[in-house]
C-alpha cells in the first residue's frame, strides 16, 4: 500500500487491469496491492445502448428478478416480471402479526407477534463483503442496522458436555485457548517441535502462547484473576469494601474439546459468517419492497409460469393467472429465468439437454425456522444476552436474539430454530404446532423462562413452501464439475439467475451477483450486431 | 440449570441468599446454579426511611455524583450538587460542531464537525455485563445501539511485520489459529504430550484441532479453498462463468506471531472488550443529560470546591464561584464526594491521615484521544469497514470506524487516536494540530486515502483536561493492598466515590457502582439509631 494513492484511482487502475486482461489479472493485481477482493461486485451494470423497444420478460420477483429487472428498466428496455406468489420479494420474505402463510400439506399458520416484531423465514443476514447487495440497500436508503452474530455471553450448549448445562461462549473459548496454549506451549519447551519452528520463531511463539492463552509464567493455564479477565470472574469487579473480584472456575478440558464449542468458534471467525454483519432496520423483505417500488407497473403477480419457448425471433412464456385459472402468453425477445431449480425442473422449457439435466441435477436444502414470541426479553434481563446466537447439538441447533429495540419493555421474537440437515427434515415432518413444542422443548434446555414467558411462534419449513420445494441449492464438487457452467451460460433467448446460479447458493448476494451475469450476457447478446 | 424453574425464582433466591449470607455465599450460589455473576449491580438501592429534611451535598456531577443526587433525592433527601464545570456530565462527554474546548495550557480548540458527528473524549463503549449502566439507560430511556468493536474485516498494523502493510484481522486471526492447531497436532502425533494428555481426550483434540485451525487430512494448514472460508480469498465466490472463488496466500509465520496480532486477538475476548458492546445514540453525554435532566434544581454549576470540613453535626463546603470569584459556603449534613483524586488531593479535606494517604496514593493515566473528520466514509466505501477498531504499533494504536449511521452520504468522524502510556505523554505535548498531524500522519499508514479526506481533528489529552488531569486512577496491586479500604469506607460524613473508588477504574460503570455503595453506606449511617 503506498501513501498518496487514492481509493479512487486504485479502483480505476483495477477496473481498467479488467477490462483489458481479464478478471484473473485483476485479482491478481489486486492481491498485489494489498488488497484481496472482497466481492465480485464491480459495481452497477453498465448496459448503455439497449436497442430501442426491446423486450424481456423476467420470470420470478426474488431479488434475481427484481434486480434483473430493475436494471434492465433503467437501461431502456421494457421489462415485464412474472411471479407465481402475491407479493414480490421471494425469499426476501419477513412474516409480521397478521400475515398469514399455507404450507404444502395445508397447514395455514397466521402469525400473532405484536407490531414491530417479525421473523425473517429465509434470508436474515448481510455480510460486510456483500458488496453488491449492500450497494444496492444504499442506494434505495434501505436502512441497516448490526446483525450482532458474533455474541461471548451467548451460550454454547451440548448434550455430552457440561452436565447438560448451557455454557457462556466466552468461558468455552477462553478455556480452549488457554488449553491450546499450554499444551502448545510444554511441546515447544520439550523440544517436540524443534524441527518444525526456527529458534527465533520458538521465542516468538512462546511469547505469543503466553500472551494470547493467558498463561502464568511457568506456562500454565490456570485459575486466577488473570484468567477470569479473558472469561468471567465468580464475582467481577466492582467498587466498595467488597468491590474485589474473585476468580472463576475452568471447565473441565475434556468438556471443552467437545464439538459443539469447536464448531460455534469455527463459525464465528469463518468468511461468511465473521462480524460485521447487517440487517435491514424492520425486516428483510425492506429490501424486496425498495426494489419492487421502484418498479409500480411491471410485474405481474399470481402468475403461474407452466411453459417457456424459444425461437430465433423470441422467448414465448405460457402462464396461468392463480386465481382464475385463465392462460396467457407473453412474448418478448429475451428472458431471464430466475425460478428455483426446484420449479424449473418441472416447468417445460426450451433449452438444450445439458442445460436441462444441470436444471434436474442440484438437490435442495430443507432448512427450518421457528420463530417464538415472548412477553419479555428475559435473555436481555435476566442473562445480559443482547443479540448474537446461542448453539446447542439439539436439532434446533440455535436460538438467536433479536439485534435491534434493545431493553424495550414488552414482547419480542426470537429465532428459536434453524434446523439444517436431518433437523430440518424433521421439523418439516411436523405440524406447524409441534414444531413450535419442539422449539420451546429443545430452547428451555437453554432458557427455562422458556414455557413462562411464551406467547406464540410461527415456523417454515422450506421444504413445504409451495413456490420453493426447498431452502437452496447444494451444488456438490461433482455436480459443479458437470453442470455449472452448463447452467449459467445464455442459450439462445434465455438465461438463468438466482443464487442457484452462482457459488454463493443461500445468499442474497449469490442471488443478485447471478442476476448481474445473467443481464450482462442478455445485454452483450442484445447489442452485438 | 434445572428445568420449570424461572429466573424470577433463581434471581429472589439468590437475592434471599444474599440478605441472609452474604455476597460471597450469593456469589457461590450462582455459580453452583450455573450462572457467573454478571455484575456487583442488584438493582436499584433500598434508600427507604430518609430522615426528614436530612441534606446531603454531592461534589462533583460526573455520573457518580448524578447517579447519588439522583437515587438520594428519591428517597427524600435534600440534595446539592456542586459542579466545577459549567456542564453536567464529567467525563460522560461529547464534543460536537460548535463545542469549544481549553486545555491547560491555554489552547482552545473550535469544534467543527458536521451536524450530527461527534467525538466522545472519554467513556465510549458500555459493556453487556455493565448492569447498572444498562439499568439506568433503561429506566432513562436512552437509547443505545451496538458499538461494534470486533470487525473482522478492519486492519491489524505493525510497523515489525507484512511489509509495514496494514492485513485484515481474519487473514492473522485464522492463520494464527490455523499454524497454532497444526502445530500442536504434529507434537500430539508425535507422543510428545502423552504424558499431559489421556488416549481419549487426545483423539478428540485431534478433531477439534483439525476442525477448528482447518487443517487438511495430514493435519496440516494449507492453502486451499476450506481455509480461505476462513480467512479471505484471492478471489471470492461469485456468479456467471468465473464465479468459481480462488484461495488466498497464507501470510508468513513469523509475521503472523507479531506481537500486535496476538494481542489484537486477546484484546478482543477480553472480558472487559468482548461483544456485546453499546453506545447510546448519538453520543455518549446522552447519559449523563439524562441524569441531569431529572435534577433540574439540585446542581450547582461553575462551582469550584476549595475545603471540605465536617464536625458531629454536619458538612461544610467551601466553594468559589468560577464566573464571579465569590465564594460560597454550603452545609449539610452529609457529603458524597465524587472528585476526581487528581483533584481532591490539592484540596483541604477533613479526613483523617490513612484516607489522606489514600487519595493522594493513586497515579492517574494519560491517555489521548483524536477525532478525525473526513469528507465521506471511505473505509466502509472503499475497504468494507463498517465499525470496529484497527490496531496499530504506532502511538496512535488503534483507528475506530463510527458504529453508526452506516452507508450515510457525507462525513463522517473517526476515532484517529487512542494514544496510552508513553504515546498519550507524547500526544499530551503536542499542540492541537500538532496531535492531528500526527494522527494523520500514522494513519494514513492505514488508510491511504487520509489526507485527501481529511475535513478536521479534534483532540483531548486527558492530562491536560482542567478538571482531571489524567483519565483515569492506576492502581498498582500495592495501593489496593495499602489504600482501597481507607479510600472507599464511609468517614464520619464523608464518604468519597467515583470510579477511582472501584475495581473498574475507567469504566462508567466502576463510577455507579462506587456511587451505589457510597450512598448505600451514606443511608446506613443516616439511618442508624
Amino acid at each position: 500500500m503506498t501513501t498518496g494513492q487514492t481509493a479512487f484511482t486504485r479502483r480505476d487502475m483495477l477496473r481498467a487491469i479488467g477490462l483489458i486482461a481479464g478478471a484473473g489479472a485483476m485479482y491478481q493485481a489486486m492481491t498485489a496491492l494489498g488488497h484481496a477482493a472482497e466481492s465480485q461486485f464491480t459495481g452497477a451494470p453498465d448496459l448503455s445502448g439497449a436497442p430501442r423497444g426491446a423486450k424481456v420478460v423476467v420470470l420470478g420477483a426474488g431479488l434475481a428478478g427484481l434486480l434483473a429487472a430493475y436494471e434492465l428498466e433503467r437501461a431502456g428496455y421494457e421489462v415485464q416480471v412474472l411471479e407465481y406468489q402475491n407479493r414480490p420479494g421471494g425469499r426476501n420474505w419477513t412474516l409480521r402479526g397478521g400475515d398469514t402463510y399455507t404450507e404444502l400439506g395445508g397447514a395455514t399458520q397466521t402469525v400473532r407477534f405484536a407490531p414491530g416484531n417479525y421473523l425473517n423465514p429465509g434470508p436474515w443476514r448481510i455480510s460486510h463483503h456483500h458488496r453488491a447487495i449492500l450497494h444496492y440497500c444504499r442506494a434505495f436508503n434501505v436502512r441497516l442496522e448490526p446483525f450482532i452474530q458474533f455474541n461471548n455471553n451467548a451460550f454454547v450448549h451440548s448434550t455430552h458436555a457440561f452436565g447438560g448445562r448451557p455454557q457462556r461462549y466466552r468461558d468455552v473459548a477462553a478455556d480452549f485457548h488457554g488449553n491450546v496454549a499450554s499444551l502448545l506451549a510444554t511441546a515447544v519447551n520439550t523440544g517436540g517441535l524443534d524441527h518444525a519452528v526456527t529458534q527465533d520463531d520458538r521465542e516468538r511463539l512462546l511469547e505469543a502462547l503466553k500472551g494470547w492463552g493467558t498463561l502464568d509464567d511457568s506456562l500454565t493455564y490456570r485459575k486466577g484473576l488473570h484468567v477470569s479477565g479473558q472469561r468471567s470472574y465468580a464475582r467481577p469487579p466492582g467498587a466498595g469494601a467488597d468491590g474485589a473480584p474473585l476468580p472463576s472456575d475452568l471447565l473441565p478440558f475434556h468438556d471443552v474439546l467437545d464439538p459443539v464449542v469447536w464448531k460455534s468458534m469455527k463459525f464465528f471467525t469463518s468468511y461468511d459468517m465473521q462480524p460485521t454483519m447487517f440487517q435491514p432496520v424492520g425486516g428483510m423483505d425492506m429490501i424486496g419492497k425498495a426494489f419492487a417500488s421502484r418498479l409500480p407497473h411491471q410485474i405481474t403477480l399470481n402468475a403461474k409460469v407452466t411453459g417457456i419457448a424459444q425461437d430465433e425471433k423470441g422467448v414465448t412464456v405460457r402462464w396461468a393467472d392463480t386465481r382464475s385459472a385463465e392462460m396467457h402468453e407473453t412474448k418478448a425477445d429475451w428472458c431471464v429465468c430466475t425460478l428455483p431449480l426446484t420449479i424449473l425442473s418441472q416447468i417445460d422449457i426450451q433449452v438444450s439437454a445439458a442445460k436441462k439435466a444441470a436444471i434436474s441435477a442440484v438437490p435442495y436444502a430443507s432448512h427450518a425456522k421457528v420463530g417464538l414470541e415472548f412477553r419479555r426479553r428475559f435473555w436481555e434481563e435476566d442473562e445480559a444476552i443482547y443479540g448474537g446466537i446461542s448453539f446447542t447439538d439439539q436439532e434446533i441447533a440455535l436460538v438467536s436474539y433479536p439485534n435491534d429495540n434493545f431493553h424495550a419493555a414488552g414482547p419480542a421474537v426470537l429465532l428459536g430454530a434453524f434446523a439444517l440437515g436431518r433437523g430440518g427434515y424433521d421439523l418439516a415432518g411436523m405440524t406447524p404446532e409441534e414444531r413450535i413444542e419442539a422449539a420451546l422443548k429443545q430452547g428451555e434446555k437453554i432458557h427455562p423462562q422458556y414455557r413462562k414467558e411464551f406467547l406464540s411462534g410461527a415456523s417454515v419449513a422450506w421444504s413445504r413452501v409451495p413456490w420453493m420445494l426447498g431452502c437452496r441449492a447444494r451444488w456438490s464438487e461433482a455436480d459443479r464439475a458437470a453442470h455449472y457452467q452448463n447452467l449459467v451460460s445464455m442459450e439462445g433467448r434465455i438465461v438463468l439467475a438466482g443464487d442457484h446460479a452462482s457459488y454463493m447458493a443461500g445468499w442474497q448476494e449469490g442471488a443478485l451477483l447471478s442476476s448481474l451475469d445473467a443481464i450482462r450476457q442478455l445485454h452483450h447478446r442484445a447489442t452485438a450486431v
